[in-house]
C-alpha cells in the first residue's frame, strides 16, 4: 500500500489530467437474493490498468462490478453489482465529461426474465430459465452525444478469433479492441497472468503475456502517445459517431 | 495471522481430535469458461467454524468452492469449483473416517444442463437455459454406509422459513440445522455480519447476530458439549440412517 502510494506519487506523469472512465469485474445478475448468472472475471486487469493510468498523472474514475480487488490509490471507485446499475453510473459519469473510455468489465450478455425479491425454493425455479438481454455498455457510450473521445473495449476469447472481435468492434463503433486469451485455464479470467492483443487501425498488435500489472504497464505504455490525440477516423475499427 | 496462530496454539482444546469435514463458500457451475450460475456465498461463515473448531483442536478439512478467504491455520484446505466437485471430493474425505460434517457451503441446486467448453458468442446461448438438478451432497452423506456420528446443514433463508428448514432437514436425514438469515442485505451472503438460527431435537435456539466469527465461536461453544456424543436418535430432525 505504502509502495503504491509512492509510486502513485514519483511516477511520470505521461497522461496528466486525461479524463478516464473505467469498467472493470463481472457484473452479477440476479435470479434472487442467492442465485444469478455471473462470469469468472476477478476485476484484477481492469484495476491494475486503472492502477498504472493515475500514477500516470490521468483522473480516473472506476466502475467496478462485484471484486474482491483494492482500490487503487488515487482511483475515484463506484460499485455496482448488475449490468444495468453499471449502465447507469457510467452514463452518469459521462455527464461530468470524459476523454477515454476503458471498458474492460466482463458485462453478463444476459439477466434472469424474472427476479425474485425472496429467495426461491429449490422446486419453483424456472426450468429452463428465461433470459433476458442486458443493455450493451459500449456501444451505448458509443453512440452517445457525449461519446469520450477514445472508446476502448475488451473482448474475451477462448481461440484464435480476434477478426471476430474486430468486428464486433466495428459494429459497436468502438475505436480499439483489446483482446483477452482465455483459451487456456491459467490465463485471463479469474487468473493472475494474461495474455493481451490490441486490434487498432487494422493492425493486431501482441502486448505478450504476464502477470497483469506487468500487462497493464505495456498497454499503458502503448496508448499513452495516443491518448493525447482523437483517434484517426479512417481507423479501421472505428465509425465516427 | 500471527495472532491467528497464536490463538490457534494457546485456544482451550473443547474437541482434541474431533475429525470434522466442513463445506463452504458457493459452487460456480459453468456454462462456458467465462459464463455460469452461482450464489453470492462469500465463504466467510464455513471459514470462520473451520477456524474455531481448529483453535478447539478438532481436525478440520474444509472443502472450499470459489472464495477469496484465507485458510484458518491449522485447517486442511481443499479447493473445488462445482457440486459435483465438491460432492466428490466430500465422498473421498468421508473415506478417511469423519466424526462431524458441517454442511455451510451454498451449493448450486442447479447447474447448466450443457456446458461448452469454449466460449459461447452472445447469439448462442440457449434462452431459455436449461438447467440439471445438482447432487444433494447432505442427502448423500447423511445416507452414507460411512456417515458421519453428525450431520449438520446450513439452510439459507429470506424470511421466516425456520419450520421449512426443519421438514427439509428431516427429509435429508441431517441431525441440525443452523438456518442463516438473508432476508437482510447486510446479513449473511456475501455480507461481513450474519444471524443464526440453531434447529435441534425440536427447539430453535437464536444464536443472535454478529459478525462472522463471533457468531462462530457462539455457535462452536454451543456446539462443543454435544458433539463429544452421538445425537440423540430421537431427535425430532433427524432420521438413523
Amino acid at each position: 500500500r505504502i509502495a503504491a502510494e509512492l509510486r502513485l506519487a514519483l511516477a511520470e506523469k505521461t497522461l496528466p489530467g486525461l479524463r478516464v472512465l473505467i469498467t472493470a469485474g463481472p457484473t452479477w445478475e440476479a435470479l434472487d437474493p442467492a442465485r444469478g448468472i455471473s462470469n469468472r472475471a476477478s476485476g484484477k486487469q481492469g484495476f491494475a490498468i486503472a492502477q498504472v493510468l493515475a500514477e500516470a498523472g490521468a483522473l480516473v474514475t472506476l466502475v467496478a462490478g462485484p471484486s474482491h480487488e483494492a482500490t487503487p490509490p488515487g482511483v475515484t471507485r463506484r460499485d455496482v453489482v448488475s449490468a444495468e446499475e453499471m449502465q447507469a453510473v457510467c452514463l452518469e459519469v459521462l455527464e461530468g465529461s470524459v476523454d477515454v473510455l476503458i471498458a474492460n468489465a466482463a458485462v453478463a450478455d444476459h439477466r434472469p426474465a424474472q427476479r425474485s425479491p425472496q429467495k426461491m425454493d429449490k422446486g419453483r425455479l424456472p426450468n429452463p430459465l428465461p433470459l433476458t438481454e442486458n443493455p450493451d455498455i459500449v456501444a451505448a457510450m458509443a453512440r452517445h452525444p457525449r461519446r469520450p473521445r477514445w472508446v476502448i473495449a475488451f473482448a474475451a476469447q477462448t481461440h484464435d478469433h480476434l477478426e471476430q472481435a474486430a468486428a464486433k468492434a466495428r459494429a459497436k463503433g468502438v475505436d480499439m479492441i483489446i483482446a483477452n486469451d482465455i483459451g487456456d485455464g491459467r490465463m485471463g479470467m479469474g487468473a493472475t497472468a494474461n495474455h493481451l492483443h490490441m486490434l487498432f487501425g487494422g493492425q493486431i498488435t501482441d502486448l505478450g503475456s504476464g502477470d497483469k500489472l506487468t500487462l497493464a504497464r505495456r498497454l499503458v505504455r502503448t496508448l499513452a502517445p495516443l491518448l493525447q490525440h482523437s483517434p484517426p477516423s479512417s481507423s479501421e475499427t472505428s465509425e465516427s459517431p
